[in-house]
């Protein structure tokens, strides 16, 4: 398979880095095809603006969504975006790498997803959820965190369930744009263990990586269920 | 009082930013001090990294949480993120004023969040939720999106209910911080709607900015109920 690893954290020594670069070797060595966005490596600008489009359908009054379509239409998108583009497009596997930020991505890896996830290819339309452009590819967050696994345990934790939180990430992006969701890999309390437990956490990553294939993805709503005003069918 | 509006959009011309417009014109008239941190505007940096500290405690291995601690403490903020610390600490009530970007605030606003949420300040140890380092101070979104209200009606609605897509921002974030945060305020299919609607939304907004002391805040965890390993105490 091709797989496509965004990786965003700002320190190369950082634990975070290590399961990315544990995923490419792992990854590798199983046979894949492994590409790396390193998004604080390349400086990747995470800032939708006007300047992403070298050509516009309306110059004077800035719709992002319409101008991605115009602009990937003419083959006027940004280079940067082009790039990212093509690489998602190729994967069959996406994988987001990162450390958790307030319950969510770094904003270099938000701006990833702004500009990248182009409308007219990745969503649009009634082209969402199943139906979505990039369906038939698979997504997963793997990331650190401070807190530990009983803060995100279940609805009485402290920061209730951990799929709640993720819920923008995991439904409200991944598979709004069509991708299956494969469980995520969450390496908790990070900054706070020791070096043995940091390498059985590795060891577990390497396993669920080896398991992409086996995973079963998370659920999402079926389009088949709603009609065409997206009202539930029920 | 005094309020912030933290503001994220790529046109001018565009509602939210009329939205924006009218919040300043309408809490000024009703006699408060209002500033605006326009971050399209300011050309704000969004990006999480070690440029933000002109000094640091571990130079060789960067943990970002910790050196912002250390930076507030050394007065070695970069001067941006000075500046809107600055301002969310004189403020009363914040409001985030941005177009949804999948589920989520643009990037920009993001790294807004990232960088000026200082730990030490905001949080930090036991100091969140209500015991956070901004409490006594209000929060509120604001957003438009084109979605419309049938779509995050409830948890059978297409994209669920919308506090849960909201979850990361409300209580993650906000609340997390210490903010008391009121209901949000929508403005549902806005690239669809016409002028009549448009002006009817405002006029709505209007009205919501002008109760701001009167909304009741929204319910979150009271760091009463949990142990100091943050296990539920019933």
């Amino acid at each position: 398979m091709n797989i496509l690893i965004v990786h965003a954290h700002p320190e190369p020594q950082s634990f975070c880095t290590a399961m990315k670069d544990l995923a490419v070797s792992t990854l590798e060595q199983a046979g894949h095809q492994v590409q790396v966005s390193d998004l604080y490596a390349i400086n990747w600008n995470p800032v939708a603006s006007a300047a992403d489009f070298a050509a516009r359908s309306n110059p004077d009054y800035l719709v992002y969504a319409l101008e991605q379509r115009h602009a990937h239409g003419q083959g006027a998108l940004a280079a940067d975006i082009s790039a990212e583009l093509d690489k998602l497009l190729a994967a069959d596997v996406v994988i987001f790498n990162f450390p958790m930020f307030w319950c969510s991505v770094p904003a270099i890896l938000k701006g990833w997803i702004d500009r990248v996830l182009v409308s007219g290819v990745c969503y649009g339309g009634l082209r969402f959820y199943d139906r979505g452009g990039l369906s038939g590819k698979k997504a997963m967050l793997s990331f650190t965190l401070g807190a530990q696994p009983h803060m995100f345990a279940n609805e009485q934790a402290i920061h209730g369930e951990l799929s709640l939180m993720l819920r923008h990430l995991q439904r409200g992006t991944l598979a709004y744009a069509g991708l299956s969701v494969l469980p995520p890999f969450a390496a908790y309390h990070v900054p706070y263990i020791d070096h043995d437990a940091r390498t059985t956490m590795l060891a577990d990553y390497r396993e669920q990586l080896l398991r992409l294939d086996e995973l079963q993805p998370l659920s999402f709503p079926n389009m088949a269920a709603f009609d065409r005003q997206l009202n539930p069918l029920d």
